[in-house]
Order: C-alpha cells, then sequence, then structure tokens
C-alpha cells in the first residue's frame, strides 16, 4: 500500500475491457461499474485511463466513490507527477468566456435578479450554463413561469400608514425574515467550486430557509456542517426505488437537524433537456457518428442523475412516510386542484405548486397559475390552514413574491437566481441579490399600501389575465410586414460630408 | 426496333408543333399530349427535343408513361451517348447547398422533429423544400396548425404509480406501438432517390401504420411490395372524376392487402401555394415576362398534380364507396362538427380532422381546434364509440400526440416531419424521428400521470386558451417604439484597448 | 395673343408680390390665388416665375384652372424655348429608385395583391408612395384594417359538389362578374401618368363597378368617356359647402350615366397622415426652420385637397339629396350599428362600413369589425334587405371577400391595392391583381363547400376572435429576453479552413 | 469678509473628516451635512474641495443652500481664478451626443408628442435622459401608460354637424381651451437651463393649467413669478414629515395664489427606477466596487429626493388638509375604485388616478383602466358630479386626451412630452407640442361626431379590450420559428455586374 501506481500503469487500463480511472490522486477500477453509470459509459471512457478529477468535481458529492464503488475496485494512490498532462484542444468560445470574465461587471452593477442572469450566461462554463438554464423541449414553460407574474397586475391602496414595514413571516412554524426560501437545484459545484454550502451561508446571513437537494454537488453532511446559530434547512427528497436507502436519508437528515421534508412529486422521471443534451454531445466530440443510436446515453447532466428515482411512486406511500419522520411532510410539485385537495386529505403539511423549474413536463402551467386555481378551492372548503402552500418558479422580482402572497401562498422558493448570482460572484453576489429583494419588499409593500405581510389580500391583485388560458403565438402576416412602410421619426441632417 | 434513336435525330423535335423528350434512354413523342399535361406545358418545352429523366423522375411514379401516354407515341430506345450533355448553368444558390451538405451536423444532433426541418431547410432542394414546406396564401394555417397546441396546457396528476408505460394502442383494428400514423404525402421522390417505399420499411420497424398516397413518387405496388410481415398499409384517395378508375384503384388497393380507405374530402381542387409556384417560376427563368398570363400554367408542383381530383364529389357518393369495398372507410379532411355530426349518420368509420397541412384553405382552423370543437358535441349524443376520429397537422412533440389523445382523439396523423428525416438522413433520420417521438412519449405519460393511453382524458388539459377564438396581430406602436430606449444588463468593461 | 411671353417675362414675377407660373406651355398670374390654395402658398411660390406642369399635373385634374381660377388671369402661350430649364439637384434616393425600376420583377413573379404593394414600394416616387400608402396617427387603424381578417377563420363544409362555381352577384342593382368594385381613391397620377382611366378600362375588362372619386386626377369626365359598352361607374361626393356646386355635381354624374352616389361621411376634415406631410416638408426642403408655425401649411397632398368638403354635412341633409337624383343614395364610412340603423329610417340604399382606409381617425375599427356588429342587429329587426352594406379597407385576399360576404355584406371595395398595380405595372397589373382575386376567388369558394354567392352565410365563419374587443400590445421583458439564452437548431460544421 | 477664499484653500477639505464644495463661486463646509444628503455622501465627496455647481445647479432649486444649510457653514466667496479648472476626460459618448446636436431635425419636423420624445432621447444629456424617461423595475407599466389607450377604439358617429369644434372646458372652476393640464414633473433644469419657467410661459401661451411640483429644479415663488395675466396654477404636494413645514408650504402657496393642492399618494417611497440608477452609476465611476454594499446609496436622481416624503400619511390626515386651505384638495395617484369611493366620503374634490408615469410600482394599472372601473360605480352611486376626475399617464394624443374624456374624465395630465419638448427645442418645442396636440384634437372630434366637450360619452367607444385582464407575452417558439422559411415578396433582378 506504500507504493504509488504510476501514470503508465493506469494508462493502460484504457477500454471498456480494463478501464481505470483517476479521481483526486486515486485510482479505480470502474470497468464492471460501466454500464450501471447513470450518466453513461461513454462519458467515462473518455478519460479511461486518465486523470477524470475534473470532470468528475462538479458533478458528483465527495462521497460517491466510498458509498457507491466496492472498496475492492479502490486501487490506490497514483503518482500524480507519473500522468501524463493531457493538452487541452485550444477552444475558441472557452477562450472568449476567458476574456469576458476579465471584464466581468462589478457587483454593484446588478440591480436586480436578471441582471445575475446576464451575466451568468456571458461567464459560466458552457456545459454549466446549459445545465442551470436549460428547461424542457422548447422552454415553452421555463419561461411562462416568469412571464404568468406579468399577467396579474397591482390593484394598490394609496393613504394607508407605510412607515414602518415589516415583512417577516414564517414558513412549517419557522420565522424567516422575507417570504422566500432556496429551494433545492442540483450540482451546486458546476458554478462555484465550493459549491451549495455558499448558499448556506447566504441563507442564514438573511435568515431564510435553505432546502437541501438530493443532488446536490457537496455531500448532505458538509451541507449542514455549514450550518450557523439557529439557521434552518429543509430535506428535498428523490424517492429510491430501494425504500431502505431512503429510510435512511430521511432519518439521518431527521437527525442532522432538518426541519422539513420535501418529496418531489413532478419527476417521476428526469425530463429531457436539449440545450444541455446539446452542450454535452459537442462536448464529447460532435464529429462522431455513432451506429448505433441507443448506445449514446450522453444526455446531459440531467440524464445522468437520473436512475434514483422511483416512477412507482404514488398516493399509497404516503402514510409510509409519515410514519418514518416527525418532519413536517411537503409535497413538492403539485400541478392541480385536484392533487391539493388530495394532498389535504392525505394528511400532509404542505404543498409546492411547481413546474420543477420548467424542466420536466413541456406547457405544463406555472405555479402562480396553479395557485389562482387552487387557493378559491380551498377556502371554499375552509381548507385554507390545514396546509401551507408554496409557489415556485420564475420568481424575479419582489412583486412575484406579493403576488403569490396576495393569492394566498405562504411563501416562494427561489432556485436559479441564487445559482446565478453565486456562479457569477460568490457569495457576495447571492447576499447582494437577497438583498435586492429585500429592498424590493419593502419598497413594493409601501406602494401597494401594506405594511405588514398578513394585509396582503386578492382584492390587491387584478389576475383577470389568468381567466382566458394560453393564448398561443399569432403567426406573422410575412407579406403584409414586408409591404408595410414603417413610420420614422424626425430625421437627424446628414453629417456633413469630409 | 433493334436501331436505338440518336440524340440529333430526337433533337430535331423540339418545339410545339413537335415535341419528342427522352426519359430513362427511351423516346416518348409528347405533341399531342402537351395541352393535357397536368403541369403545363411550359415544363415539357423547356425539354422537348432532349433528356428531361432528372426532372421527370421525382415528381412522376415510374409507371406513368405506360399508364397515361399512349404506346404508339413510344418511340423506343435512343443511345445514349450521342445524346448532347446540356453543360448546367452555375446557380451560386446550389453550390452554397451542395457545400453546406458537406458540412451537415450528425444524426445524432437532431434531438427532435423540428431539428430535422430546419436540417432539411438548408441541405434539401430548393424546389423541393417549397413543395414540401409550403402552404396555402400566407400559411397562417400552416403556422396555426403547430402552434394551436400551444393554447392547450396540462394539469397533471403527480403520485400516480407510472413505472410501467405503456403506449400501445390500435387504428381501425390494427394494432400500434404508439398512436401515430405515418400519414399520405405526395412525391417523396422529390426529398429521397427511394421515395415512400423508406417511410414503409420505418414504418415497419416502428410497428406504426402508413397511409399510401395517390400522388407518390413510386408506384403504388412499389409501396405495397416494400411492406414487411403483418405490417399495415392505408390508402389515401383521390376521387378521380371516372369514378372507375377509382373502383380500380380502390379494389386493387383491397386485393393487395390494404386496412383502410382514406378518402381526401378537403381539397376539391388543390390550393395555391405560393412559395411553390415562386420556387417553380424562377426555375423556368424568371426573366421571361409572358405576354398572354393565361398561358402560363407552370404553377408549382401543387398545381401539377390537380386535375385527377373531381370537385362534384358529395355526400351522395358515401353509398356507392360503401358497396365498392369492404375496408373501413375514414374521410380525410374534415373541418366542422356539422359535418363530423353527418360523417356518424353516413354510417363511415372515421374521419380525420385536417386542413390538408395547412395547404389548401388559409385561415382554415387547425385539427386539434376542431377536435375541442367535435368531441364534446359526439360524446353528448353518446356517439363517440360510432367513428374513430383522427388529427393530423403540426404534431412535432408528443405532447401534440397527447393533447390530442386526451381531448379524444384516437390517433395523429404525422407527414412532413418525416419527409423533412428522410429528406435529410434517409431510412436512419425517419427511425430517428420516430425513436424520438416514442422518448417523448414515454416520459411525458410519467410527467402527466397517466401509465396507458386509456388514462387519458380530458381534465388532463387545460383548454381555456382555445375558447376565445382567433385573435389577430396587433399593430405595432413603431414611433412609439423607436422613442422608447430600452433597458440594458450591466456593462462588462470594454476590452483594453491595444 | 398671337405673342407667346418668354421666359425671362414671366420669371420675373417670382414673389408674393407678383406670382406666375406657368403650366402645360401656359402662363397664369396666381397672386391672388395664394391665399386661397389648398394646398398652402408654399408650394406654389417654390414654383414663382417657373415652369410647374410636373408638379401641377399629378396633383389636378386638367380642367382645374379653367374652373377655379378667374380667367383674366390667363396670361396665354409662353415660348418654352426661352424658359430656362431648372437642373435637378441630385437627390441619391431617387437615383436608387430609378436603378430599382431597371430591375423590376416580371408582371409574372406577382402572386397576390400583396405582391403588388412591395414591388410599388420600392418604384413609386416618394411623394406619391407616401401619399397613397400613408394614414393616420401612428397607422394602427390602417394595419388592423386588413389584419382584422384574421380574427375570423373559416369553418368550411366538404363533400359539397363544388365543380361548377358562380361568383357573380348584383350590386345596386348591376350585375358583376365578383363581389368587389373598385372603390374611390384620389390622386390616381401619382401613380400613373394617365391616371384614373387605367382603373376604368380595367374595371371593365373584368365587369366590376368602379367608383369615381371626386377628388381624381383626370376629370369626371374623362373617366366617364373612358367607360366601354354596359359598364357601370358609381359617383363618390364630397359635399362642399356650396349645395349648389354639389347639386351641379350630381346632376352632372346622373345626366352622363352614373349608376350609384356615393356620400363621403367619414371626412368632415381629411385626416392628418404624418408620412405623407414628413415626405412633403423634406421635398420643401427640410433644412428651412420656419419662424411662424402657423404659416407652414404644407401638411401633406391629403391636407391640399380638404377645404372643398362641408363639415357641416348632417342627417339633415339626406332628404334634399333624395330630392335631387334618382340614382341609389348610399352612405360611405358609416362606423358603427346605430348609424346604419339611423340610415335605414332615413331611406338611403345603402351603407359602406368603412374608416377611409385607416386615413382619418385612428383606433376607428375595421370595417369588417362594424359588418359583424352591425348584420345581427338588422337580421333582427328583419331589416337586412332594406339596404345594402358594404365593407371596404384591407381587402387583399378572396378569403377577405368570402369573410365579409359570410357576414352578410352585399360587396367590398378594394382600392390601394390596384393603384399598387397600376403605379408598377399599368394596366397589365390591374388586369393581373383582378384576375389574381378571381382566381382565389373560385379556389376558395371550393374550398368551403359553397358553389354559388347565395350559398355564403355566418355558419362557415368562427368570429369568436373579434368577440373580446381589441386586445394591447404587450410590454416587452426587455432584461428577462436579454438574459434568456434561445434554443438552437443542430449546428453544421465549421467551413474547413483554407 | 472682503478677503476671498482661494481655491488652494478649500481644496485642501477634500475628505469626509472635512469636505467643504464650491457652488455658484461661494464656498460651504457640508462636512456634517454629508450624512443627511438625500442623495448620499459619494456624490458630494466626488466634488470634495471643488467647483461642484455643475453638478448641483440642475438637481437643487437655487434656495436649497439657504434653506437646508446652517449659515454658520456659509463660509464666502471664492476666487474663482483661482480654483484648478479640472479637465474633463474624453467621453465618447458625449461627444457623439455633442455632434447630434448640431444636426438636430428642424422642430417643424416634429408633427406628434412622440416625435418630440425620439429627438430629446438623442440629444439630451445622459443622466437627464435616464432620469425623465425612466420608470420602475421592468418598465413595463411605463409602456403600458400608452398602450394602454390602444385598448380602446373609436364607435364614431357620422353626419353631426362638427362646423364649429369647441373644445374649451373647466377644471376645479378655472376654463380652460383644451381639457388637459401640465402636470408636475421633478428638476426641469436637467433638461433645459431655465427649467419649471419655460413649461409657465407655454401653459399661459396655450391657456393652460400648470401644476408646479414640490421638486421642480426652480423654486416655488420663481416659477409663480413667472405667471402671467389670469393664468391658474396648481402645487403638487409631497408631503413631509413635519406638518410644519408642510403647513407653511400649503400656506404660502395659497397666498401666492394656487387654485388647487394636488396631494400625491402614490409615493410613500420614491420608486426605484434602474436606467435612472445605471445612469448614475457608470457616472460615479463603474469600476469602483465598494466592499461595503450598504454604503452606496448614490442611485440615481429619484432615490436622492425621497427622504422629504413622509410614508405614514393616511386617510386620517385628510381633515387636517381641509382645515388649513381653502383651496380644492386632490388626491393624485389614487388606483382602485375602492380609494375613489373613500376619496368621495373623505369630501376632497377630485383624484388623480395614475400610477405616477409608471415610476413607482410595477404592474401597477394605467390611469386610463382605473377610469374605465371607476366611473361605473360613481354613476351607479349618482356621485359622479361630486369630485372631479382626472387621469395621467401615457397621453401622447388627441385621441387619448378624447379616450380618457369620452369616459368621463374631467381632464388628463401630461408631463414627460413637455420635459422632451422642452429639453429639445426650449419654449418654441412646448408651444409646437400643445400646438399639435390642438389640432389633433380640433380633428378627432370631428372625426367622431362630437363639436363640444359635453357630448363626448362611453357610447363613442369600444372598450371591450379593457375587460379582459392583462395578457402575458407568449414564449416564442424558438425552434419552430428557426425552421420556418418566410414568405418572399417578388425578387428583383440582380444588379448587373460590372
Amino acid at each position: 500500500m506504500s507504493q504509488k501506481l504510476t501514470g503508465a500503469a493506469v494508462a493502460e487500463h484504457n477500454s471498456k475491457d480494463s478501464c481505470w480511472v483517476i479521481v483526486h490522486g486515486k485510482a479505480y477500477d470502474v470497468t464492471e461499474f460501466l454500464p450501471e453509470h447513470p450518466g453513461g459509459q461513454k462519458i467515462i471512457l473518455k478519460y479511461a485511463g486518465k486523470d477524470a478529477t475534473e470532470e468528475f468535481d462538479p458533478i458528483h458529492p465527495p462521497d460517491t466513490l466510498d458509498k457507491y464503488l466496492d472498496h475492492s475496485k479502490h486501487l490506490g494512490e497514483v503518482d500524480m507527477s507519473t500522468v501524463e498532462q493531457e493538452e487541452k484542444a485550444f477552444d475558441p468560445e472557452e477562450a472568449d468566456r476567458l476574456e469576458r470574465v476579465k471584464r466581468m461587471p462589478p457587483l454593484a452593477a446588478c440591480y436586480n435578479l436578471l441582471d445575475f442572469e446576464s451575466v451568468a450566461r456571458q461567464v459560466m462554463k458552457k456545459t454549466a450554463w446549459a445545465y442551470y438554464s436549460s428547461g424542457a423541449d422548447d422552454e415553452i414553460t421555463l419561461r411562462e413561469n416568469h412571464l404568468a407574474f406579468h399577467k396579474i397586475w397591482f390593484r394598490p391602496r394609496v393613504l394607508v400608514d407605510v412607515a414602518n414595514i415589516d415583512m417577516s413571516t414564517t414558513m412549517l412554524g419557522t420565522p424567516c425574515s422575507i417570504p422566500f426560501y432556496v429551494t433545492a437545484t442540483a450540482l451546486g459545484k458546476l458554478g462555484h467550486p465550493e459549491g451549495e454550502v455558499v448558499l448556506t451561508r447566504a441563507a442564514h446571513q438573511h435568515q431564510v430557509v435553505q432546502m437541501i437537494p438530493t443532488l446536490a454537488s457537496c455531500s448532505f453532511d458538509e451541507i449542514v456542517d455549514a450550518r450557523q446559530g439557529d439557521q434552518v434547512q429543509w430535506l428535498q427528497l428523490y424517492v429510491n426505488k430501494d425504500r431502505e436507502i431512503t429510510r435512511r436519508i430521511v432519518a439521518h437528515a431527521e437527525a442532522r437537524g432538518c426541519k422539513g421534508l420535501f418529496i418531489t412529486v413532478d419527476a417521476p422521471q428526469l425530463g429531457r433537456r436539449e440545450k444541455d443534451m446539446r452542450s454535452k454531445f459537442s462536448d464529447a466530440g460532435s464529429n462522431v457518428q455513432t451506429g448505433d443510436d441507443s448506445v449514446d446515453r450522453s444526455q446531459g447532466a440531467a440524464r445522468a442523475i437520473s436512475s434514483f428515482i422511483d416512477p412507482a411512486l404514488s398516493w399509497k406511500d404516503i402514510p409510509w412516510f409519515k410514519s418514518i419522520t416527525k418532519m413536517p411532510i411537503v409535497l413538492k410539485g403539485v400541478q392541480c386542484v385536484e392533487d391539493v385537495l388530495r394532498a389535504v386529505e392525505a394528511g400532509v403539511d404542505g404543498v409546492v405548486l411547481s413546474n420543477h423549474g420548467g424542466r420536466q413536463l413541456e406547457t405544463a402551467r406555472s405555479g402562480i397559475e396553479i395557485l389562482a386555481e387552487v387557493m378559491p378551492a380551498l377556502r371554499e372548503r375552509g381548507w385554507e390552514k390545514r396546509l401551507e402552500v408554496y409557489v415556485d418558479g420564475g420568481v424575479r422580482r419582489a412583486t412575484d413574491i406579493l403576488k403569490a402572497l396576495c393569492l394566498g401562498a405562504k411563501g416562494v422558493g427561489i432556485g436559479r437566481p441564487f445559482l446565478y448570482a453565486m456562479s457569477a460572484y460568490g457569495l457576495d453576489g447571492v447576499n447582494r441579490a437577497m438583498q435586492l429583494l429585500k429592498d424590493e419588499m419593502e419598497m413594493n409593500m409601501r406602494l401597494i399600501g401594506a405594511a405588514r405581510i398578513e394585509e396582503l389580500n386578492p382584492s390587491l391583485l387584478d389576475t383577470r389575465g389568468l381567466l382566458g388560458g394560453h393564448a398561443g403565438a399569432i403567426p406573422s402576416d410575412t407579406l403584409g410586414l414586408h409591404a408595410y412602410d414603417p413610420l420614422e421619426a424626425p430625421r437627424f441632417n446628414e453629417k456633413a460630408k469630409l
């Protein structure tokens, strides 16, 4: 064991028949594991006999190899000085990106959450951006999520004393300084080397709850260890086919102090996200035409992590969850009023109305639209206090939060915007993003004439824009537009000729 | 007969008064046929005295000359070595196209049906693309067909056991692996040298039904001969003025094993498709200004094939069709609920709600919109089992198929997308297109919470977007837009000066 | 009188104090007329002492000077060889236009009415195009006129015998080959040197009615003289403050065989059309800043012709019109159901629902929208036979005509499209435009399943799109659009480096 | 006191610890004032030890230092010849602007109010344009304000005697030549060196009321002094926390002859306007990254003036206002029918339905939309005469004014358009803008068939477009649009090769 492996020794095992890879200075024999790799064999074989650390890191929590690869396959340390350094091919897009990173706008130039997204788009690695930003199919639901808020307009009240604004509330009993929480998003290290713990720190600073994702880049314990003071975290759960694994995860989370269990119910299969697939594809080499299409499983980061989810999960499982934990149980991804009513009857503590950030089913409705359908039905039955209703998807402005709360939501989840802020500016970015939301929130509560969260109510909104359902795009009148001669503004005089 | 004709001998007959053309190495005297040519005289005269094979092939089934030109006009073989090779004028657009063909994206880079269309647009011959892609007038209905699906959004159910997805169904009694069929489209050889038989092979591989078009480039028998195993085909029928011809076609199809007769009822006259006309026109030479406008009949491929259709076809003909065949009869192109009810009363077996791919009547409604009008009326009368209702037009995603089935369709027809896949990538392309639909279908059934076709129902949809009818485009506020100064994202610092 | 004036003699009178101009080789003293010129003094003063023929011609009928300038001011013939030829300043835009004229598409490349408009936009003189194409204010109504037809979709019937299509009808008792007429439009010579008589000839060839405009470039008698055979013309009338002038015009028209009197009621003042004003302005020299704004009356061709119209015209005048003519009386420009009902009570023979081609009141509704409001009210009262209802504005396709007729119109007026066809291609252009409409009409009647005009009815339409009134444009989500990374189609490989 | 300070002496006090600045040749010690400066310390520190006149002037009325800085801090005159002239860094954007100013279109080329805005955008200083033109958040409400008028269409009456148009009316008893007033807008000197008095002069010339802003660049007395003849002015009031200050302002205004008190109720906190913030930010130096984000208070001109406003202002304060003045009291910024009814009950004399020009709450509804909600409720109660209802926001055309009056408004306020006209062309510009509105008004009253203001009524409008609430933008079908091959107009022949 004292003898380190040489790079040359590892390099011999560079095929399907014998495949070794180096991660963090240690070699692993993954030959037998190849067919089981959720992300497909192809991506591993690309690194067969080589150092895969850089590719491995952002996608896998550090305890992955310990947990999932039999210890007999752990081959020991490698003398990294003997490993041949592969020279990377010059990538002009990546070179452009690095140049842009040098010219990044200062953090203070970001005035709203969309600004972080604009910057992140320019400075993030292409594959990371593709994974975070992509959505299902034509990304119509992805975009609808934010646009739906623009169908709801305010009916503000004036001459209300709004000298003192109190935007604090509680969620599942936890006091929060403002009614949003950091929702679970996967693979935080794609955007920032430290991953999800950055969000943990920001959540603490702003006194909001963080929901820990099952598919984090950091390990669950790392994220919990980053907790400070009386900070509260929840667990987002993908349910494994093997319920014993799930039971252990839940028990561990509860033992480590998590205060809520959010079971994802909108992802029996992880969605196809073509931008993500395209980015991965070109990464693997766009010129390789595979004869056998079915072998090609390199379908982007999204598909790489989907086999841990049980598509057979159903309402019948709810009592079991209630039996294994005392944490409040919330169903994340409910999408119509019928299922909310059923959730009440099932006795869960809450629902998140969500379409998974537009990443799963295309032309699924936005959470805010579902909320407008759900709350009147709950109120009609007098059930509005029997569970807490959350919404996520598309929240970018404090006005969005206010609209959800006026309709009856207890709070909203925000995911991507904080990832973008973190990817571009790290912890400072996330802190500023949260502070901007608080500034907007204070101002907008003043402007609608509500000093406290309790004063928010549906009469402050005009929601008629939601009633007509979804209009489709109108085919343009191409020839007519071509023939039309648009009006011009006054012409400035020509520049004098030199 | 042993003596072959020389090119020079043929070349003498190069005028309206005596017009010979060479097709596949044989000469034909078409002087008397000129005025009867459905595609107009002009295009034939362009090849008078010359070899017309390249132009002839994709538009005519191989048995055309045998069937339609009296054998006395068949002049025998030509010694092709004596035929002068015409040098083609350099066409910069065609040169660009050939260059693009060399740089085609690999098949694996196509992730959805629209991708094939984007590639085909770049690599198909201009006239072929124009014929396939064109629609009526301003192509508003053409585009509406797909966009209409975006007016329908999902109301998915969660916590349903969707471990095992079964997307199989039956159509007119035939088991299908997925509820779509390959609908009839004309002139397959414009896109691929082998024509419609490519679609036959793909349909077999994926166990879906192929509808054989009357206006195929391959002969009917070639397409039937390409059938494998227990594969099922239907016949799409344009009804000839001469009902005896029609009777023979139907009897032959039935004898050769076709299992359904789809009578086209939305094309008493083939539509004007201006993109197609324009492409044809420029092909014939845009500088020739004809004095007599009425002589110009070169109105694109669409009009070239329209004289075989009887505009007098009416409901009175239906009993006759029922008398000449035992195949189930389906009316293809029904467009309002009144006619569907009449179809039930006429005792046919099905209808296809369709506007002929947007190629006939402009601002005709999409099949999916008609479906939303039709099914409630059928259910109200308890007639929903008395005929099978199909929809075609604009289907590009499995979500589109699901929406049609939730509303009550038995299946959907898909045409152009497979033509595009075939034109760009041949059989591999069509196979991948079908596989992508299956992958999408499996995933989306999981995501809406339906494990079997039978579980699809209207409560899974929000169709309010269809209720308001068709909004028109809103004239832009030109001056206002000009005066408005759009918001900017944070500015990156300037590049340092060198 | 035998002595001709010299150019030099005329040139001396080149100021406000003494202003002579030459028109068609004769000199006129217009000094006293200057303040009365409807088009303002400025444009005359530009030609003071000079030859104004080129500017004068397209805007004034040839009998203008005889009619409106006292004969004492007619100074006699000028020896044109002595008149200094002014060299025109080089105008790069005009040079470009002349170059485009040389490269005009052949007439046969125009496949629809919008094509003529696209060509005319490129080849017409800038001021002529501005006068024809301009509309009120932001030109929203101008564009709405055509777009409104896209809110109405078809509900076609299939399996109707449409072998023989008869699209003939009658208007005010006159048989027409197709239900449109050539509506009145002013200043035909701006587009074509022969002016309105070109339209007279085309109307004859296609057996449609021509409405003669009060403000034609040709004189009324020239247009009547161009009539052939049993061709029918109507008179469009602007009512003069001096009713005796109006009485004489009407009597003359009736005497010369006009068969209908269309009184314009939507133009008590001629509209401001800013594109027209801007084009005129720059023509007069954009660098001249006038101190006194009120002096500047050069407000484009539209305003130049407006003082002949009596803004006091009212319902009280209708009996008088009925007393002075036996021609059927039609009110042109009625815009709401209340006024149509009043028109019935006033006993007129018809109304034209029109907003004057979008040239008068901005955000006035389209004729087709008003029609959808009017006809049910007439039918409710059983009044639909008591007057004929016409529509004009935005008709570009036979489908537009069909929609108007299905709703209940007797016919539609078409104006600008024929002006554009005439301006670009002369009589051949107008003939082709009319023939294209007939081709479209025949085909579309087949496709909706109506063989005769009488079979057109509201059940063939889906007009729900009109019910919701007018949506406004939706402000774009600028920052969000900026942050969004649109999906890409498959990438073609890079061109190989040389 | 006779001894002037030298530039060098002042320059020593260039830090937070001792901060002197020069304004109009006098030095001031602002060290202690720094933390209280509403615009933040940063902007003052930029000028510490220097001449700040140029920055100071447009933002502060001339009496500011006298009023707000203790006289002990007034250090006396500076010998300006000894003050070092700072050379300004070359700013390419500013250079471009100055070049554009030289090529400005002549005033006569402006045909409507939007034209002034287009010109102003090109010729105004960047920060001034940013302050005037900016709105809240995504500027959706900003743009909606004008676009909302396009949801209302006319139902004009014809054959009405409109020879004599009388557009005069009264507002709060004051006769006005046309039903608009110049509404209050802040910081007039940003656009024109003379500031608000320019508007005073134009208002006099056109006999319309001017509302004097609390936050004018000119002092209140300067603006009143500019009044001529029987010209009428109103006072717009931001209510100070210190009610005694407010009482004095109101008393002074009444004493100086103001005829109306407009209390702003929609701005308990001044809005965030990101364009304004961004423009200010870059002005202060975009490369300085501040460690402590909370210190950065340079949030644009808007925030700089907000601390004078009391967020505790409420309905309880209304009786007090009635007790301190005899001027009619109008609430400016009411935004829903509930508050209008409450205003009636509170006994005020009027309301302005307004969202503060889109500068405060994003997705607040437009004044015209609120008006359509308010007037029927007032009429239902017979309260429509109990207060005068005004509207502001987005008025650009006389048709906009007419729509508001038809719905029931007494008049409309217009702000930015006059600022733009003033900024680009000074008094001449404002006069022309007002005259254009009058010309449009006269014409449009003719065209809708109303000769007097009293004849305007809701039956002249089609307001159905307002009923459905606010539609959201529809996500584009990116891949579909990419695959679609738009129709082309006829192609012109290629230019001949040289």
